[in-house]
């Protein structure tokens, strides 16, 4: 077995056209069954493998790109599952982007604006760490940074988050219905279980440097992360672009079923390496015929008729 | 022996302010000695552990950038290369990027623009498939595709390349004076093995959709391409960002080699993990004080004075 199986990914989606209830519905401390870390190790690995061949027909076949977003309170684990689950697939195909606060420059434009920059190109898998999702979660829990943003005259009502839903959900039909598939991730860690390893954290000399002490204070701001968390999934969680909530308080779960998820996506499309056309083969052919025939014809060719190759 | 010896890495460099004879000089079926391509797997692995935990302290640590410019004739093994080095490195730290046939926005701009767009930033590792160097080789050979540059009147002279060697040096001083360390590999394949690699990508179905025919006759162009590529070498490999020349046909003593290039460079910096200052250990201890005093306190507090996080 190189994934979970369907059932256990099914309960970790948010069914489009319903309404979710994140704490009673989904248990951070979820295992799908499984006990034994070992054995999610060994399938970690095939996990990643199997990554690895779809991500090469994905850069071969040069029509599908996979946007990842992932989305999490602090401490879920998101750069460490980018670690462990990305590593091991070519570079050269995956690019990951960290969102941060948005520049002066980033905020004379539209919050889709940045996230148009970074998107991936056909072939490759593209992780937003953090993304768009943002202007409904942090700028909804607090309103001061909503005053920040350029808007116009009577955009910033109670509606506002209606209306960004309403236009991620645009957006992303735009980007599935033009081959960018889009994934989105939320790593479900407890409240409990972030304060375990924020004291690690700050215990842990190779990892205390990257701690701020205000990630303790946002804390108090939980039960509003949640409500704007689950307002969210229950207006974005879509057919084209459905979101995965994935239990985060065991790490070897949270890799396990990440790598799940973008398997079984990847599965769904038609990925395959590209035909050689007969036009391509008679090419090929005699391009075979020239590389034989070298020795006896060692002059340069007319320069006009050549293709650039760079 | 997590990498190659010294000894052998001096060999591969082309010392600044000297002339070499590519030819004479650079064998690309040198192994430095090894013979055993099984020894070479367990030092690659070694090195590729070794690289990625360099990336981890370079990420950290967020002064100083690697950008690596690979150049090589075609089927040297960039892709591979870069495949098979940087896939187990953390992908948030590592960036790919491809230079093609320059666009027609690219051509409105001076030949390093693009470049610059795709520079890493800070923390990380930067990898440029081909690069700006290309301007000085298959521009240099195909002088027809100077045509194309929109250079001012009298630019176009047989002295272009000579200002475009020092126009490169100036650029990369900049770089390295600012934190941007650059390394430059050229893989170094012989005509006969790209042969050997051209029938082979020809022969096997999941290679030959992506081998063009123009390829063979760009090998007629071999001899031109070796001076350039020696002009070039003799014109920028400088004390601050020196040219490494690594034998091409034994892919696995090129990865080898790589990646032991890559850990020679990044072992000179001085990597390490961020010291936390007084301040920020009394910030520290504070935060975990406010962490175990939770439960008394479960109020939000004053939302002025909180840092925005994102």
């Amino acid at each position: 077995m190189t994934q979970l199986p369907d059932k256990v990914l099914k309960r970790l989606i948010v069914p489009p056209g319903t309404r979710i209830n994140l704490r009673r519905d989904y248990d951070p401390g979820y295992t799908g069954g499984l006990s034994s870390r070992g054995d999610a190790g060994e399938q970690l690995a095939e996990g990643i493998e199997r990554l690895a061949e779809h991500q090469d027909k994905l850069y071969a076949q040069n029509t599908y790109a996979l946007l990842i977003n992932l989305q999490a309170m602090d401490a879920a684990g998101k750069d460490s599952t980018i670690k462990h689950v990305m590593s091991g697939v070519n570079p050269q195909g995956v690019q990951v982007k960290s969102f941060k606060v948005p520049s002066e420059e980033e905020l004379d434009h539209d919050y889709l604006w940045r996230n148009f920059l970074a998107l991936p190109g056909r072939g490759n898998i593209g992780i937003f760490n953090r993304s768009y999702y943002e202007e409904v979660l942090v700028v909804r829990v607090h309103k001061e940074f909503l005053e920040r943003q350029q808007l116009p005259p009577g955009r910033k009502t109670d509606t506002i988050w209606q209306r960004r839903y309403e236009e991620i959900n645009n957006f992303e039909k735009y980007l599935s219905d033009n081959g960018i598939v889009v994934l989105k991730i939320f790593l479900n860690v407890s409240k409990e279980t972030q304060k375990k390893r924020f004291l690690e954290r700050i215990d842990e000399p190779e990892k205390n440097w990257k701690f701020s002490a205000t990630d303790v204070l946002e804390r108090r701001y939980w039960e509003q992360y949640m409500d704007a968390y689950e307002e969210m999934f229950n207006h974005t969680s879509t057919p084209w672009a459905p979101w995965y909530i994935v239990p985060a308080d065991h790490k070897w779960f949270t890799r396990l079923a990440v790598v799940s998820i973008i398997n079984a996506m990847l599965g769904r499309l038609d990925l395959a390496y590209p035909e050689v056309s007969p036009e391509k083969k008679e090419a090929l052919m005699q391009a075979r015929r020239m590389l034989e025939d070298e020795e006896r014809d060692p002059a340069p060719p007319d320069r006009k008729k050549k293709k650039r190759k760079r």
